[in-house]
């Protein structure tokens, strides 16, 4: 292994799908990779092969139980540092490193990647909720330190690489595409009856259950109209949505020219993951070629936002205030733990969203995000408001 | 109108499509482009109105006579200087200019393009018998003064925006997409017997009858591949071709990690006009918007070589020597001619090309293109070869 010119790769969320993925990404590439610092949380498991196989300098766990319970398992193979909790996160997250991949899963993942923005480096940003929950203080932070955000998700990787070589001053809007989930061709009625197995059954991408069920309802695109409101510092007004059931185009550019830029890709999230570690390079990866002709055909159409109201939400939320993304958010995590308990109908997630949404919107207050304080009141009023709401829901339907 | 910083605009082959579209989008932005040399054909009442409007410093005819009779009508409006014949061209090529579009129809375009080259002009190429005769000529010259080629047709245009800010080492494949033309859902028997009327109703495009015959044997898409192996230096096997009926997606760049750009649009010459034209910045036309719900269905197949098997002879041609595109180019020339005029059947005209291409491949000599001459010794070759065949095809059918 060189470690000459090697990037110096931190990953938060290591034991998670992302976190994975960046770690067998980084390995085939040992000359052009090396991992110094890992954080996880439970899975001590996967974590200590992870150790033994990239031999990070730091490592954060989930507490300082953990924590011992993972340096006695390691012996003379435990890295230098072992830290827990909040503050071992940070720890790692501030670790001296040339890229860091967010990866965290939530709202927890928020304040790390804020220290490695504080600490200058370049931020791969899988974790939706940073730019969903905290978007404009993110970019504010992001730009005062000329931090690069590199997205990981393919939608917004797309964009990225659409706009790459192009003038922002030349984009018109950008264009995200949604599969339009399992109930894209359902009408309102059968909608309303949804089970929770028809909510988890994805065309396309096996992901976890609460993605899942913001696939479903919409809502997963609406978050990623937010985080591309702010990744890329375009009004909400220039971002579209098109429901395209192959999810082969993974998003596109419009220039004032009328020309449109799209980038395709079967789906299988190395891709975008490799276009964040390698910008501006490109890794040769070995994944199955996009064949057209074997796909055979593309449908696009219109997202029906009566059908799925979450959608509208989204712009909603943007209309409104920095924190109302926040809010939508919050209401939105704890409706779907609801829905996936099995305490509220499929159509309640829209409504508890909604209602929440709309009562933030008449609070009285700026709405501003000076810091993660204003994040955290935002979202833990939300939180109580959604929770009161699924309360009245859960006893309507009892 | 500002002529400070405009770029000095001239256009070889004003009077023909592109010729005029580029000087539509140029009047668009009078202050970004200032039109000073016209070369024009025969077409006197379109170049006189075209000198009217732009004011141009020189333009040229096709002879002495023309140009007479050009400053007769202009009388006090007569451009410092009009010339005639290929000299005259030669003069337009050269004059001081910030761009040369090279829109002449034909081999003809091929030395005024090299002037123009010479003189260290950045080329708009919409002459597309400049790079498939000439294609390795053309590339030395345009390196040795380190000369943008900037491509002016639909698919070499999407290839150059999908480059735009990419590695040339990171791209692993070229896609072009076809439309399959009026025969792609014809079985061999039908097409065997298709009539001119049915060859020249192209699906998507209204073009010259030429351009249209070689859409419907899918020479078109053969002499692209030629264009594109010698504009962006990728070697044949690294050159695909799809066909895609809606002609939405203008063709695709496939890169080592496996991810995949596209340009897409509404047909529509203006947009690549102006690509080329504002490079590296983009015009804001007033063009109407790419809608993919209402476009709603893209398809993709692979090309049938057995029906349409000019498109393997490029790919020979290419197998071949310098020199063989141009003979391919030639002997289709007369081919198609003969097809238009009623002479020959439609599979003639594969048949033709497939001869004298084979003929060409069977012949002493190494092939280079040293000069123009060996172009033009290619060319003059292929023609009399392909009329024999041509003339025996013609007397089998009396």
């Amino acid at each position: 292994m060189t470690e000459r010119g090697a990037k110096r790769l931190v990953v938060l969320g290591s034991t998670g799908s992302v976190g994975d993925q960046t770690l067998a990404v980084a390995a085939d590439f040992p000359d052009r990779y090396r991992v110094v610092g890992l954080a996880a949380g439970r899975n001590l498991g996967k974590l200590t092969d992870q150790i033994r196989r990239f031999r990070p300098e730091i490592v954060s766990v989930a507490d300082a139980k953990d924590a011992s319970a993972l340096r006695d398992r390691l012996g003379a193979d435990a890295p230098r540092v072992i830290g827990a909790g909040a503050e071992g996160l940070d720890a790692v997250a501030a670790h001296p490193a040339d890229f860091v991949m967010a990866a965290l899963v939530g709202a927890r993942g928020l304040r790390p990647t804020l220290v490695a923005i504080r600490e200058g480096r370049t931020i791969g940003l899988a974790n939706k909720e940073v730019m969903v929950t905290a978007g404009a203080l993110v970019r504010r932070e992001a730009l005062a330190r000329n931090v690069s955000l590199l997205p990981v998700d393919s939608e917004h990787s797309a964009i990225f690489q659409c706009l790459s070589g192009q003038r922002r001053g030349d984009v018109a809007r950008l264009i995200l595409t949604a599969s339009g989930g399992p109930f894209r061709t359902w009408d309102e009625a059968r909608i309303a009856r949804a089970t929770l197995g028809e909510a988890l059954n994805h065309p396309n991408w096996d992901m976890g259950p609460k993605i899942t069920i913001d696939s479903a309802t919409l809502m997963n695109k609406g978050l990623e109209v937010v985080e591309a409101r702010w990744l890329f510092d375009v009004a909400a007004s220039e971002i579209d949505v098109v429901v395209h059931p192959q999810s082969i185009i993974h998003s596109l550019v419009e220039f004032v020219d009328g020309s449109v830029l799209a980038q395709l890709g079967l789906p299988d999230m190395r891709s975008p993951i490799a276009v964040a570690l390698a910008h501006p390079e490109r890794l040769p990866l070995a994944l199955p070629r996009l064949d057209l002709a074997a796909v055979g055909r593309f449908e696009f159409e219109t997202p029906d936002t009566k059908r799925f109201p979450c959608l509208d939400l989204a712009y909603a939320a943007l209309a409104s205030d920095e924190a109302a993304p926040a809010v939508l958010n919050a209401a939105n995590e704890v409706a779907v733990e609801a829905f996936l308990a099995g305490g509220i109908r499929f159509p309640d997630i829209a409504a508890i969203d909604a209602a929440v949404l709309a009562a933030h919107t008449a609070r009285a207050g700026s709405g501003a995000l000076r810091d993660l304080g204003d994040v955290a009141e935002a979202d833990a009023w939300a939180r109580a408001r959604a929770n009161e709401r699924v309360a009245a829901a859960t006893a309507k339907e009892a």
